[in-house]
C-alpha cells in the first residue's frame, strides 16, 4: 500500500486538492492519501517534508496558486527551489502544481486551469508509482499540465 | 506544553513580536513562547534554527521589515530561502511574516498592517500546532493575512 | 560494469534520450544504461537522485527542454541548481543537456540541436567516466555541445 | 571565555576589521579573537566555516565591500545565501557586514561608512553573545548600522 | 605535503589551468598538483568535490570563463553558489577563477586577463595554505585579480 501526501494551502482560491484527489482515486487503488493543509505556498516545502516524516508518504503533490505580484513571482520561486531540496534530500518525487493567478484570462478560465493542472499531475503522480514505463513511452512528446499539449517538433532534419 | 519561538528584529520599524504575542495569548492554552532578537531579517534564519535546537521550540514565527530599496528585496529574499531550509532541516514550521515598508501608503496604514498581519498569522501558527483541520477546512479559500482576503475564485464553469 | 543513468521528460518535444543512448552505444562498451523519465525539467534533480540511489549509476545524464517563456527560463535555473546540489551530495557527475526553445529559429532546428546537443554531451559523459585525459587535451579549447564550437582565443600578447 | 571570530577581505578597500575589533574591544571582556583574511566576498562563507570549526569561535563577523557592478551585486547575493547556510549548519551567528561602494557619494563617507557599520555590526555581536536582553528591548525600534536610524513608525492607529 | 586541485573545463577559450599551475611552481614547494577538467562550468561543482573526496585536495582553484549570453551569465551564477556549497560542506577554499568573456575589449585582452587573473588567484591559493599573515596584511587594499588593483580608499574623514 503507497501513501499519497497531499499539499495545499488556504491562500490559493480554489480547492485544487479536491481535484487531485478526485483523479487519483479515479485512477485505481493500492494506495491511501493523507492530506495537510498550510497558509501558503512557501510553507509547502517543509508540509512536504513533515508528509514524508510523519506521514511515510511515497509521493507528495504540492498544490499552490501564486498571485500575479512580483513578490508572488519571488514566492513561488523560493518555494519551488524548497520543494527541490525536500525532493533530493528523502529521494522521493513532489509534484508540484502551481497556477499562476495570470496564467488566465478569467476567474472561470483561472478555476478550469486548476482543476485540470491538479488531474493531470495526479495522473503523472499515479505513473511515478504504479506505471513508469507509461512516462517513458512518452517521453519527448512536448506534454503539459493544464493547457493544451505542444506535442512533438514536427518535421524532419 | 508546546514551545513556539518568536525571532524578531531591532531593524523592523514596529514591534510585531508583541501583536503576535498578544494574539497567540488570546487564543488558548498549552503553549509558552520564548522570544529571540537579532539585528535584521538576514540574521532571522539561524535565530530560528537557534529557537528550535536550543529552545526545543516545536515552530517558529519569523517577523521582519524589509527596506524598500532594492538591496532589501534583495534581504528579504535570501532570508526567505534560508528560513525555508531551516524548516526543511528540522521537519517544524517557521511562519515567515514579512511587512515590506512599500506595502503600505504611509506610516499609519504601515503600522496597522504590522500588528494585523503579525495576528493573522499567530492564528495560522496556532492552528498548525493545535488545529490542523480548522486549516484544511478553509483551504483553496483565497486567505490573505494583513490585508482582505481575495476569497475563493467566484463563477462556475 | 558502469552504470549509466538517463533522466528526461514527457515535456520535451523531442527525443533527446535516444539520441544519447544510440551515441553512448556507439562509442564502446563497459557500460548499461537505465533511463528513468519524469514530467518536467524540475523532476530532473529527484530523478537523478533515485537513478544514483537505487540504481547505482555511476553518472547521470538529465535531458530537458525548457519552453521560451519567462517561466520555463526560472523553471530552468531552479532545475539547474537542483542538479549541481545533488552532484554534490553524491559525488558523481550529472551531465545536464537542456535546449531551450528559443535557441533554434525554426522547428527543424530546434530538432537537430536537441540531436546533437544530446549526442555531444554524451560523449562527454563517455570520456567522464573513461577516457578523463582525452577531456584534458582539449581544456580550454572553446568547445560547445550543439552549435558549432568557438575554438580557442586567436592572436598573441 | 568565547572566541569572536572576525573575517575579512583583500578586496575591500578599508580596513574593516580593524574598526570591528577596536570596538569590541572597547565593550567589554570575555572573549577572545581570531581573524581570518580571504581574497574577497565568495570566499567568506568558507572563512567563517573554518572559524567555527578550527577556532571554535563562538560568533563570526563577516566584513567585505562589494564593488558597484552589476557582477560585485551577484557576488555579494551569493556570498550572503552561502552565510546564512553556514549559519543554519553551526547553529551560531555570522554578521554579515556589507558595505556597498555605491551607498556613499565619494570616498571620505564611504570610509565613513565602512568604519561606521563594521563598529555597529561588532556591538551588536557584542550583545548577541552577552547581553541578548538589551537588543529585545530595541526591537521594532528601527536600528540602522551605518546610516542614522530610521526609527520606530510615528503615529497612531 | 599538500595537495592542490585544478578543475578547469573544455568550454573555456584559454587554457587559464596552464597559467595557473606554471605560477604555483613559481612560488615555492611543499605541494603536489591534481588537475581535472571537465566540459562546462557548472560542472566545476562537482570536479572540486571530487579532488576533495578522490584526491584529498587541501585547497581547489576552479577555472572558467563564462559567455558573453544572458544564460551564460545565470549558468556562472549557478556554478558559483554551487562551489560556495561545497566549500562550506568540506571546510576547505575553491578559489573561483572566473574570466567572463565580455570583461576584455577584444580577444588579445582576454587572454591577458585569463592568464593574469588565473595567476593572481594561485598566488591566493598559495598564501592560503602556506602564508595566511601575508594575506592579512594587505586586508582592506583594494586588491583585483587581472586588472590593476583600486586600492585602499584615499583621505582622511
Amino acid at each position: 500500500m503507497k501513501v499519497i501526501g497531499i499539499a495545499d494551502t488556504t491562500f490559493a482560491r480554489y480547492d485544487m486538492a479536491k481535484s487531485a484527489i478526485e483523479q487519483l482515486k479515479s485512477m485505481g487503488t493500492g494506495f491511501k492519501i493523507v492530506r495537510y493543509t498550510v497558509p501558503g505556498i512557501k510553507d509547502l516545502p517543509v508540509a512536504s517534508k513533515i508528509l514524508f516524516d510523519k506521514y511515510n508518504c511515497d509521493l507528495v503533490i504540492a498544490l499552490g496558486m501564486p498571485g500575479p505580484k512580483e513578490i508572488d513571482k519571488m514566492s513561488a520561486h523560493e518555494a519551488a527551489l524548497g520543494l527541490i531540496q525536500v525532493q533530493i534530500m528523502v529521494g522521493k518525487h513532489v509534484l508540484v502544481v502551481f497556477v499562476h493567478e495570470d496564467e488566465a484570462k478569467d476567474e472561470k478560465e483561472l478555476a478550469w486551469l486548476s482543476d485540470r493542472r491538479s488531474r493531470e499531475h495526479a495522473e503523472n503522480a499515479y505513473y511515478l508509482l504504479f506505471n513508469q514505463e507509461y512516462l517513458q513511452k512518452r517521453a519527448g512528446k512536448g506534454l503539459r499540465q493544464g493547457f493544451e499539449d505542444v506535442g512533438p517538433i514536427r518535421g524532419e532534419y
